[in-house]
């Protein structure tokens, strides 16, 4: 790979009013001095100010100067733009010809064609941003709801990175203090108080444990905060399902056991996106293929975050107690909601002494308990806000810095890992040099998230995914 | 309407690493001010130079003042501007949730989303460009191929605006003359020159006519040139649509009759677009269908500019004769290419003799036969150039300016029919205020065509069609 070419991109889409061509490199302004023509003066490029747009026209000397577009140009001066180098942006109009033709024209005067993602790949090589936040760009561009925007946000503003950086330095103290002892081991001298050690390595071990955990709802606010519908048969899941959708998503129908195959569908929900999953509804059956389908459906709760277990008032009690006890041994540390349906079909108040005794001899909680009708829709906004409460809490509880990046949370795992090695190492008495280096490879872990330590081989894996023009 | 809002419209296609948002109206530097930051000073947007990049981020008052994106904004003073209004460009990360978020503060702030086309539409109630310049601009998001583009850079840039100009400098001279006269009617005076009158008015009529003609070319141009391919049945006509659309269009067989409806589909070759179209072999039939199709055959001949009559190589005299006497009295002024097909199946020196025959009986050119081979692509390429010939020898004998607009032919030609009844009038010797009416009406119908003499209807119906941002 070559970083000292100028190359040249369509930052826009197709289609559109306006389409931008970006021009980046030593001889971006040059090169397109020599296909741009001001309106007003016979001035080059290069004599124009800076960030400051000009009026012209592209031309076509190779056609007789022919007019290709009429266009605003914008000049940048590296480190003064994006990727660090000296830069220009072309707006044109939105024609797919006129793109094309200006990119011709610049490729044909020198430019390359950019890689996926290497204007951001350029930033992060010329120091104007750190891999993490390279790769929250790729993030802010797909994020299709606030709360996905707001985690790439942060982390392209560097919440992320910040956090990395506290525990780096606090790391890089102590491995400095361990190896200072190492340069003077003929003194058997300890320039590092081994119980202030311990502490702060066990300080550091919650935080980056902290930072892995937070990656489960990371990874749910990016995909989808997993939500498996579950119950008996008939009790209303699919007709909850296609509410929760606005949509006839799956097939209702009186007849027990309708679903076989699991329905899985996201919807945003006030910002944040859900991927609900309908599943087989849990019953004794004959049937083989609803046998696999309900075996699905507990491995469908082992993979939810949040569970809600539709319940039938019409027979409230019977319907809690024929699940009951196949259910609550999957639900772990899931939330659960107990979801009472079809309650426009019974008297509210009768329901209640079913429910005193169910908290009573479950321990479900009170405030777990919802009364719906999916059917009439009727409370369906307050199991929204329910739902919403869950990833509140969470985002709340998990501190500002939420991990989002797969790679990241490898990379904490294998520093947590390595610190926890040199605790093992510290507590049997291992010699210092051995603690030192697990220390070491625990920093040289965080390193690789902000981009300090990589291989050309990571980089190029990271901005694949991007799209061509950032 | 009302054209004192402040606007604001996503100028740029969904997806994209760049997303523009676009503010334009007197209170767009104010309205963008609450809701950017400047990164490096506390300044405000109407502090700044206009026309200067400013690096910042998008912040929502409303919601903490949470960052919405790191934007990039040029501000514009009218009339140094597009729509020759104040004006902002925010240059935002491509993803549709921040572009729609930061749709949604520039509202909250006073904006009204634009309509269609309403940035041009301004520039032209402001006098930034004439009606048929912003129509150009239309024409130049969606024109597709080095023709088409050509046309509308042209007509964007003025080009036909100035011969109308030209058109109407000369009328008016001539119907101020004459109202000169009324003015002085009892004194009987003459201060135009009858004679000179006439040959100006001639002069005038010719322009006319000539910009009406050029329509069909302007128009195929836009539409594609229309290429008709006749002949009898089973000479290879679906064979040569598949081979010059590089495609397997047409279903292609030895029995003959295969093709009933008439196929179409277009081209670019080499900058220009062409639309062939593929039909019913002419012969004698019992079926049904393939009369009707065979029918049809002859409308296609009448909307064609091309006609390709392909003939079979392997029956050469035969193949003429039995079609030649049926598709003649179809080709009236249109270009006819004879194309003798199948030539990899015979000796081409045994071809001649027939050709000698056929150029002294009809009077075909020899320069518009060709030998090919639609099966092998033989002489396909040659084909290809004589179709260019034909379009550019039509557009530089019609001068440079091409009427490409429906509009524009359409008041073209009123205008021409007011002038031929103010000549009319003159040479019957009717009174100078009826001849001058007529010179007004004229006057008035090309003046249509700039924008000079509007409703607001019909700048409705023109600006209906544009994208949305523009």
């Amino acid at each position: 790979m070559n970083y000292t070419d100028t190359i040249c991109a369509i930052s826009t889409a197709r289609g559109g009013a306006i389409g931008i061509v970006r021009v980046s490199g030593s001889d971006s302004i040059t090169i397109c001095d020599k296909v741009f023509r001001p309106h007003t003066s016979d001035k080059h490029l290069y004599d124009y100010a800076y960030r400051h747009a000009i009026y012209g026209t592209i031309i076509s000397p190779e056609e007789d100067y022919e007019v290709v577009d009429e266009v605003v140009v914008l000049t940048y001066r590296g480190p003064q733009s994006y990727t660090g180098e000296d830069s220009v942006e072309i707006m044109c109009h939105g024609s797919s010809y006129i793109l094309e033709k200006v990119m011709s024209l610049l490729t044909s005067y020198g430019c390359r064609l950019a890689r996926p993602g290497e204007y951001t790949q350029r930033a992060f090589l010329n120091g104007k941003m750190d891999l993490s936040q390279a790769e929250a760009v790729a993030d802010l561009i797909s994020s299709s709801t606030a709360a996905t925007h707001r985690l790439a946000m942060s982390q392209m503003r560097g919440g992320f990175s910040r956090e990395l950086r506290i525990l780096r330095d606090k790391l890089l103290k102590l491995t400095s203090l361990m190896e200072l002892e190492l340069d003077f081991s003929e003194e058997d001298l300890e320039f590092a108080d081994r119980r202030e050690l311990k502490e702060l390595s066990s300080e550091i071990a919650t935080t980056l444990s902290n930072l892995i955990d937070s990656f489960k709802i990371g990874n749910a606010l990016k995909n989808g905060v997993p939500v498996a519908i579950i119950g008996e048969t008939n009790v209303g899941k699919s007709t909850l399902l296609n509410q929760l959708l606005h949509d006839d998503r799956a097939i209702v129908s009186d007849i027990h056991g309708t679903t076989r195959d699991t329905i899985e569908d996201t919807i945003n929900i006030d910002g944040t996106l859900f991927r609900f999953i309908d599943t087989a509804g849990i019953r004794e059956t004959s049937d083989k293929i609803e046998t696999i389908g309900i075996d699905r459906t507990f491995q469908k709760i082992d993979e939810a975050e949040i569970v809600l277990w539709v319940t039938d008032a019409t027979y409230l009690k019977d319907s809690f107690e024929s699940t009951y006890s196949r259910i609550i041994p999957h639900i772990d540390d899931k939330t659960l909601i107990v979801v009472v349906n079809k309650c426009d079909l019974v008297d509210e108040t009768d329901l209640y002494s079913v429910f005193t005794d169910l908290y009573d001899h479950t321990g479900i909680n009170p405030d777990e308990t919802i009364l719906i009708s999916a059917k009439t829709g009727k409370n369906i906004n307050a199991l929204e806000s329910k739902l919403l409460d869950y990833t509140n809490n969470v985002s709340s509880a998990e501190g500002d810095v939420i991990v989002t990046n797969l790679r990241h949370v490898e990379a904490l795992k294998s520093a947590l890992n390595s610190l926890q090695a040199s605790r093992t190492a510290l507590e049997n008495g291992l010699s210092t040099d051995l603690v030192a280096e697990d220390l070491r490879m625990c920093l040289s872990s965080l390193g690789e998230i902000v981009g300090e330590v990589t291989t050309d081989e990571v980089l190029g894996n990271i901005f694949k995914n991007f799209c061509i023009g950032k």
